[in-house]
């Protein structure tokens, strides 16, 4: 059990304890750039090398690993590998989701937080293929943030994810059902 | 085990099946007023009356219980009451939170959606009283919208919850630290 704190005071650093609320024994890592705005998330991952399940932690206090582990549906306890994220001015965040892979079927142009893409008048419970042309946003398999999350950013696969396999869909299908920026 | 479908063609009505992956026994609700840009989301209850922990559903797909229901922290299997919510267009949704209780101590104006509240310069990780003047609004326990979600709207309580036991925390603390607007 771990317990985590991306840090307010202005710091980019994210602090985690390998004791609940915050005791036992304390590891902290920085950042080498020290730019605030240009951090506003952590992406983490399951696995060292940014490999298995993702899930970014926004600023705040995780007391417990119930806290920001991801959902039920995949019972994640372990969290090997982060990072900082990098992303534009989420106002200017910009991405366009196609229906099929490779960019093709129906599309939508997305610049605000989606928590429920059916209520936009998305006809499907799936997104295939994405092309992120600014920002780094967070797709979620349920409506309301639920479920699986996949990170997708511009600055990454020059910000086209052309099949799930690219986007890491660890549920093995295209079911996307929310979008929100990574905001600061 | 059961799935739960709120419907995307236009009508409001949320159907449950009492088997996984929309099989098994059907069930339909629907409400009385006819009015799509009304009922943007289902607040649901743990149990009957409207009790128990809360949580929005938006409209989507919900193949498993792991799909809608809460957080890891605590582990719940049913929900027993829900309910249309009717809320202002989101756009136009503000509300006040305070520090302390009674509507005390540092104060924010919000209207928009916050996935992180210590990002945005609120100094504590909890929010002790709410003022929605418009709209209706999910707040979680912790960033990114995880953890316990209580449900706020301007038309209850005339809009102020000056206490947690009024905003019904499960954790029975005022720890909040993401706030979203629910959104058609």
């Amino acid at each position: 059990h771990t317990s985590l704190c991306t840090d307010t005071r202005g710091e980019d650093r994210i602090v985690v304890w390998d004791e609940e609320f915050f005791q036992g024994r304390r590891q902290e890592f920085t950042t080498e750039c020290y730019d605030m705005r240009a951090f506003p998330g952590w992406p983490c991952f399951e696995h060292v090398g940014f490999q298995g399940q993702q899930f970014v932690l926004e600023r705040g206090k995780y007391p417990r690993w119930e806290a920001w582990s991801g959902s039920h549906a995949y019972h994640m306890e372990r969290m090997s590998s982060f990072r900082p994220i990098a992303c534009a001015n989420h106002r200017n965040s910009k991405m366009t989701i196609f229906e099929w892979e490779n960019f093709l079927g129906q599309k939508g142009e997305l610049s605000d937080d989606y928590p429920s893409l059916p209520a936009m008048g998305w006809g499907s419970s799936a997104v295939s293929s994405f092309h992120a042309h600014s920002g780094a946003w967070v797709c979620s398999q349920f409506p309301g943030y639920r479920g699986f999350q996949y990170i997708l950013e511009c600055d990454c696969h020059t910000g086209k994810y052309k099949h799930f396999r690219e986007w890491g869909s660890h549920a093995q299908t295209s079911q996307v059902q929310s979008i929100r920026r990574i905001q600061q």
